[in-house]
This record gives C-alpha cells, sequence and structure tokens, in this order.
C-alpha cells in the first residue's frame, strides 16, 4: 500500500498540527466497559445484553490504534483495553491520547453535559496545548431562564448575556437542528413574536416544565443574534443522536437562511454533515460564507472514513473545508478524530499524487489547509493567540 | 488483488453458510429470454427493442458468475446462457444454483405472485437446506377481503387471520413503501377509522374494484397489528419496481414509528434501503430494535455492490446487519445475492485487513455476524430448527 | 497502476469520438485570471480575496490536464498558466483544447448569455467537428415576450415559436428545476390557467420587470410544449449554481410527470444530476424513456469523479447512460469534461476487467454505448448528419 513508505505528504500529515474548531471536554473521572460503551455510540439507549459497542468501526479503531497508546498490543480485546484504561486512570490516559493526538488547539464546545468532562482550561493542560471557547447559543437561554427573567425583557437580556458569554469565545454554536430541524420560517421573528414565545416557555419553566426550548421562534432568535454577535456560528449538521430528525438536518435545508444572513458577512460552519456531506460541499462552493468539515462521521466510520474524507473533497474550494473531531467524552474520540483523519487523508491524497493527478506540493498545501489554516482565518486565531 | 491467494479470511466468507432472511421463490418453470430479460430488471414496463437488459450490471454479473456453474465459459453470450438454460430445465438449474449459492436457510416471503415460484417447502427441498416462511401483512388482508367479510368485524378478522397464517412463520413484512410511503401518520388508527376504512374498501372489492390496498388507514393498521403479533417486522425500504416513490421510501421518514414502536421490543428489519443506506446504518445505530441489509442493490449493481457493501459498515454496530438476496423468480438472483456478497465482502475486509485496520479473527467474527448470527437470534431460527 | 501500461479497453477510450449532448459554447473572448475563476465555480458570487478558485478540483485538473495542451508543464502555476493562456489567445486555445477533447458532436444549448460564447457553428468550426443545436424552452417564450405579444394567443405563438426554433433542433432543454423545482404539479395546465398567467407575466415585462420566468403554470406548459413537439427533453438535474434550491433538484421528485408522459414516448434525459445520479440511474432502469449523465459534477469533481462514474454505473442498464461535459464558457471545462471521463472510466472499467467480473470486450462495448452510441440513437444522430 501506498502508505507504508514514507514521503513528504505522509510526513506533512503526520506532523502538521491541528485545530479542532469543533470538540467538547474530555471525560474527567474513570468509567467502566458499560458506561464507555454507552459513550462511544451516539445512541442514548440501553445497549441490549446481545450485543457490545465494541462491535463496531469506532470499537474496532479504539482496539486497533488506542490500544498501543496504552501500551497493548493492536486489536486487544474490549476487556483487556478498558482494565488498562482503568489502570492507567483517567488522567494519564487523557494526557496520553490528548498529547498524542497532535491537535494544537482545540476550539471546545461548552453547552452539554458539562460537570462531567474537562473545560476548555482543562483541555489545553491536559493536552499540553491551546483551548478558545465555542458558546452555545441554546444554553446561553436556558442559563438565563433558570435564573429568572421576564418575557418582555428577554430579548434584550438574552443579547445582553450573549455578549458577555462569549466576550473570549471564537465562535457560537447553534443544535437548532437538534431541536427544530433545518426546515424553520428563515427570516428574523419580529420582537413581539419572541416576546410571545418566550412567555410561555417562561411560564412553563417557572411552573416546573423543561428548561429545554424547543420553539421554532425562540431557536430562530438565537440564531440570529448569533449573527448580530459577529462571530462564526457553527450548526449541527447531519448524523447525531436520536433527538433529531436526520432528514430534516439536511443543510440544504438551510438554504433559504444562508441567502438571507449572507449581506452580514458572518461565517456559517456546517459540523459533521454526513450523510449529506456532499450537499455541503455544494453550500461551500456556491456560497463564499459557508464551510464544512466531515467530523463524527470519521471517528464512527472507522476505516471506511477514507471514504468519506474523499467524498469530503469533491465540489467544495479547499479554503473551505475544516478539521473537527467532534469529541465529546472518552478522550479515544479525540484521538481517533485526529488519527483517522491522518490515515485518510494519506491514503486519499497519496493514491491522488501516486496517479500523477495532483502534485504532492498542492496535497501539502492542502493539508496545511484544512488540517489548521482555514479555522486560523475564519475564527482569527492569531490575532487571540500569539 | 487481494483475493487471489486464500486466506482465513477469504476461505471463512466462502464457506459461511447464510441466512437469507428476505427471499422470494425461484422460478417454476422455464422461460424465453424475452420473459427471463423481464425479471432481471425491477423495470415492469416492457423492454424496448434497441436494448437487452443483459447490458447491465446485473446481466453481466450472470454472465460471469453463473454460466460456468451451468458448464459455459465465463462471458458467454446472453443466447448462449439462455439456450443452455433451457436445455438443463429449470428444476435443474434452480438445484445448481440454489444448492451452489450456500445459503443455508432461507426466509421465504410469499405474498408475491406465488403460482409462478417455489414456496417455501420446494425452495428447501430445491436447495437442500432449511427455508421458512414470512407473511405479507397486507396478503393476508387481500385473502380475507377476497373471501367476503364486513367492515365492523374487519379489525379482528385480521387479527385472527394474521395470528392463523403467521403460526409457522419466523417474521412479517410490509409493503407500506409501496402502497403509500413511509411518510404515513405513525400512531395506531382507532377502531372506528379502521371500520370506516375497512368499509369502503371491501365495498369496493364487492363491486369489482381493486384488491389491492392502498389507503393508509388500513395499511397502518396492518403494521400496527404486526406489531401485536410480536415476530420481527421487515419493511420494503428503498429501491424497488415503479410502484414505488423512491423519495417516500427513505427510512428517515419511519423514525417517528420507530420511536413509538420502540417500547413493544418489536424488531425491525429494513429491507434493500439502497440508495438511502447510509440512512438505515443511523438508525440501526441509535435504535436497539433497528436492523437492516443492502440486498436487492447488491444484486443490481454487480461489480459496484462492493461500494455499497463497504458503506452498509459505516454506522451500523456489526450485530445490526443482516444479509439477504431479496431474489424473486431467476434463480440466477439468489445465487448472485449470495455470490456478490461474497465476493464484496472479500475485497472489502481483505482490503482492510491487510492494511492493518481490521485483524483478520474479527474480520471473520463480522463475516459470521453478518451471514448468519445475526439472523438466527433476531428471527429465533436455532428455537424452531434443530 | 493500472492505468500506465495499455490494453485494448484503454486504447478504445482514448480514442473513441465522444457526443457530448448537453454543452454550451466556448469563450470568444480573452479573460483575466479574475475574470476566469468566476467561470470555474457554479459560485455566481465575487470571490473572495482570501481564496482562489484555482484550489479546487476543478483547478488542479486545469493546472495537471490542460497546462501540457498549452505546452506548460504539469501542474503549471494558475498564473503561469493564465498568462501562457493570454499570450495564446482565446482562439488558439479553444483551437487547441475543442480539437484535443475527442468530441466529435457537440450538442450544443444556446439559452444561457449567448453573446459571450461560440454559438454551435462555431463551436463545430474551432473544434473541426460536428455541432448541433438543442433549444432552450425558456428562452423561446422569452424571446417571444422582447418581441411584445398577448396573452391569449401566447399559448398558439409558443408553440409556433417553438416549432420555428427548433426546426433544426436535436433536443429541447428546461430548466424548471432552476426557475421552480421539480415538486411540480405533474398536469398539463389547462389553456386558462396559461393565458392568466402569461398575462401577468407579460404585463409584468411590459412595465419594465424581468423577462425571466418564474410561474410556474408557465414552466410547465412549456415542458408540456416540448413534450408535443417530440424531441428529446434535457433537463437540469441537481448540481448547478446558487440560483436553485439543490434539494428541489432531485430527480425522484419527477416521478409524477415522468409517469404522465410515458405514452408520449418522448425521452426523457436527466443532466448532471449529482448528488443524486444513484436516484437518476433507479429512474433510467425502470423507466424505458429516462436517459442521464453525470456530467459537470464529473467536472467539478476532478480526480474524484472516478467515483462519481463508478456510482453512475450502478442500476441503469448501460443503454441509458451517456456522455457530457456541460461545459459553458472557459474552455478548458469541455475538454477536461472529455479528459476526465475517459480517465474515471479507464481506471473504473480496467479495475473491473482486471478483477475478472467484466470481460474487455463488454467493457468495450459500455464504452462505445455511453460515448456515443446512445446518444446517436436517442437525437437521431445519423439521420442528421451522415
Amino acid at each position: 500500500m501506498s502508505t507504508n513508505h514514507e514521503t513528504l505528504l505522509s510526513r506533512s500529515i503526520r506532523d502538521v498540527l491541528l485545530v479542532d474548531h469543533h470538540v467538547h471536554g474530555a471525560l474527567k473521572n474513570d468509567v467502566s466497559q458499560g458506561e464507555f460503551e454507552t459513550l462511544i455510540t451516539e445512541s442514548d439507549r440501553e445497549i441490549p445484553a446481545w450485543m457490545s459497542q465494541f462491535d463496531s468501526q469506532v470499537g474496532f479503531a479504539i482496539r486497533r490504534w488506542c490500544a498501543p497508546v496504552l501500551d497493548l498490543p493492536e486489536y486487544a480485546t474490549a476487556r483487556e483495553y478498558m482494565q488498562k484504561r482503568l489502570t492507567l486512570g483517567t488522567v494519564e490516559v487523557n494526557r496520553r491520547l490528548l498529547s498524542g493526538s497532535g491537535i494544537g488547539h482545540f476550539l471546545v464546545e461548552t453547552g452539554y453535559r458539562g460537570d462531567e468532562i474537562l473545560n476548555p482550561e482543562e483541555m489545553g493542560r491536559s493536552a499540553g496545548r491551546l483551548a478558545s471557547e465555542v458558546v452555545r447559543l441554546e444554553a446561553v437561554a436556558e442559563s438565563l431562564a433558570a435564573s429568572g427573567g421576564n418575557a418582555k425583557d428577554f430579548p434584550d437580556q438574552y443579547v445582553q448575556a450573549l455578549a458577555r458569554s462569549t466576550e473570549h469565545a471564537v465562535g457560537v454554536k447553534s443544535i437548532i437542528a437538534y431541536r427544530w430541524g433545518f426546515d424553520f420560517e428563515p427570516a428574523r421573528p419580529a420582537n413581539d413574536e419572541v416576546v410571545k414565545a418566550a412567555g410561555q416557555w417562561l411560564e412553563g419553566v417557572a411552573a416546573g416544565g423543561p428548561l429545554k426550548v424547543e420553539d421554532p421562534v425562540l431557536l430562530r432568535f438565537f440564531l440570529w443574534a448569533g449573527v448580530d454577535r459577529g462571530l462564526p456560528i457553527q450548526l449541527h449538521t447531519g448524523y447525531g443522536d436520536p433527538d433529531l430528525r436526520l432528514d430534516r438536518c439536511d443543510p440544504l435545508l438551510l438554504t433559504p437562511w444562508i441567502k438571507l444572513i449572507e449581506p452580514s458577512a458572518v461565517d456559517i460552519m456546517l459540523l459533521h454533515c454526513y450523510p449529506y456531506h456532499r450537499q455541503a460541499g455544494y453550500l461551500a462552493q456556491v456560497f463564499p460564507h459557508v464551510y464544512f468539515d466531515v467530523g463524527l462521521g470519521v471517528n464512527y466510520a472507522g476505516v471506511q472514513s477514507e471514504q468519506i474524507i474523499a467524498e469530503s473533497l469533491e465540489l467544495t474550494p479547499f479554503s473551505k473545508l475544516l478539521f473537527s473531531s467532534d469529541a465529546w467524552g472518552p478522550v479515544e474520540l479525540h484521538y481517533l478524530g485526529a488519527t483517522l483523519w491522518r490515515k485518510g487523508m494519506t491514503k486519499v491524497l497519496q493514491r491522488w499524487v501516486e496517479a500523477g493527478d495532483w502534485s504532492e506540493n498542492d496535497a501539502v498545501r492542502v493539508v496545511n489547509m484544512v488540517a489548521s489554516e482555514n479555522a486560523t482565518r475564519v475564527y482569527h486565531l492569531n490575532r487571540r493567540h500569539g
């Protein structure tokens, strides 16, 4: 195979420091095999007794690629792996896999079950690298509601809270894909609509109802407040847990909204996108402010991520594609996000170079763009970090 | 190529006895080339004079892989192939190709043009293997209507008829994808709705109207009766003949119904799925009761089935993927379903093993799961057959 | 790699004269690098200063495959390439790349920005090959409106104008995908509906409004007039510029209309289709009057077009797939359409032949069908051209 001998290209991919432009914290504490298995799937259901979540592409990839970092042989059994993981302890496992990932800068989204995982500062410290924050638009509202508040002032209070919470952030994130889908009315909602929707929601919360916002008017209001804030907006797109309706996360459904916000010059970062990554590549080609990545899908497709990576390199200008792991929890996902991306890029680009379709220098340039240059430009990372 | 030398993996794939978890009978009688060509396509239209249906992936695969089993050279012409087929006779051709398929157990769906094809017992005898029955939910209703019946008693009568006809069945099948699409109201219909819809349908039938049920209330009622029956429910998904609207057979449209029936613990078997097999893989990952296969598409994509098989191994846990041929009629489809699956699995898994991504032992384990273990567990085949 | 040594198959693919069944004219005049970059993307937006459109698959393919035809080394820089292009001049560049493409017959669609590009006669002359015309249905109407006209007579006048303008045409084309989407009411509109819609449109035009037809009744009327005209109807499908909603260009949405016009025996040519080419292959299998190609996507996916070409060879009978470049403007797109198709077909088919799945003779037959025989039959090109 083409990956067996070292080339300028393979060395470049191996050594490039990545910006992981969408990631969450690594687990703080030790977990049992049962707990671990529930964290290496997007399913939130109990795992049936007749199966192991290790029997999947991501499970095989953990046993193949993470085991050696824990001083185990390749293809160690799941039981051996989990035992060794407990022996070493989560702090050491995090340290090894985070530093071994070659991720140089983590853009950490903090809005989901933050008490179980490392915060951005701890992530940076554990990896010995940089970390910045991405703020979840819905989480800002839910914090606000948790501390009371009235409907009439809600729009202003949200804008102020967003400004405060993003003071040091490099981007914001919307999960409207989860809470509603991309088939929303694209226009900015009128203030009285927002006040009315906020009223219903806040009353519900006051009466002990759920904090979770599912009202499409409010979700749109957060998105537009994100546009006004001016930072790049990450949108969960495509594949995720069963809370979402996958077909309503096709990024093409966003087209009207993408057009509406085009004058604002705010950048739209479509996350994951699988299995709609070809559709995302189309949007990235035709709209100057649209970017995307194929994180998450890369992790969960394991060795098949090579094909997904190749498919992500079709229509998009190379200045519009980014790297992310979208890892949450088990640090294996952070490590594999980087490792499988490196392996997939090496196989795909090496094949194209060897066939004479691409020059090796061009391939190295594309690697650097996707690995870090595009993210550095879009998120202004140089401005913030040395 | 990696497939040229024998390995533990390639031997395992060659020798594994398959459970074909969704298949129909093989043709009973000899057919002309013209008739045969109408049976190796999902089109139900007359074949234009300027084309041969043999000029397709499945046609090339028949000439490549079935010809030698009929003692012809590889790539025999269509004319030579059909001549030899007639000389040997359908009984002998069925015997050779069914026994040569290495399918050890056929789960035969009997609801479509049953008089032209072998029934489950005849299939088992011709192959020298086991055969079990899968009952089509709509066919049970249509038998009932054909023998009269009144609307008020219809719901109860259907439930009783389903119980009777599935006494020895291992599963049921719904073709709501054909008759309506997956964009149906997911909730169980109320009894009076069912009675009303049954009344209209039965009156129509009595007046000489079509027996074929297309009323969505009735189709949903059958599905829910299937849930109550408790056997695994197979659903035609994706690719099929022009009776269906392919975009309304995207399995993601089933999501609300999949969630509704989750408490029943009944297993959902998504059949075929092409070109929505990545979407099916997502559902299989996130819902414990969802399974799928890529039969039919494998046959009709011929050598390209290698890619489809690889794509079927992305998100799904390996305990959720099954083998099927979905063959109906020409026994070449039964043989190719098995043969192309073996070839595709060999190429894909051998590549992953040789690249060092998967261990050979793991690859063999996955082969066994997909080939038969998953089906054996879901359909309780051990309980029924020695 | 299998492409490095010459075989009967590789020679056949290299030498076959192509019918480009959907193409536009090449640029008439020299262009600057800035102008050129806006023409090698489907985006119609200004190209941001931080990126070059050359950093894309199509840009890399230009530097790799077109540079040598302009006597530059492979992988010449964009700047070197553009300089050389200006030095040689557009006439010479057109001559070299058109004649070097091995396209023997251009079916030129003339309805878009015709003053900037060569007309069919000029295309034929520049290439030293044949050229025929395909007439855009919407353009006929817009010419009519530009020269006045009243609503009541519009339906008849349109039919007459279409007859006149297609007197020497080999086909017609609809861009209803751009102007509305494929989710239109499929039935032929009633005459009074058409008159009413025409009235509103013509009044608007008379009052200085846009000539561009976006009324779905009129767009459907054009389509049905095209059916009555009896020539093959090309439909823009899938990928294109941001004027369209890509998800509304899924060819499956056309299914009801495809069924309605089936009795007319008029052929439907689905153009481009990416990323819905598997869906197009399904339609081509099940409906005798449906054809498709994967042009445009081939150009813009560059080296990844190999995968797209393989995917286009799944369900379709081989008598239903055609070649097109869909090039407009830079003659590099005409050249690459042909060159990338030849390279992709060579890699894909050579792989299948070497693995023993296809015979070499069959592969050569399929090449000839897709390259020219299918188009020659459908468009009756022999009848028109010696």
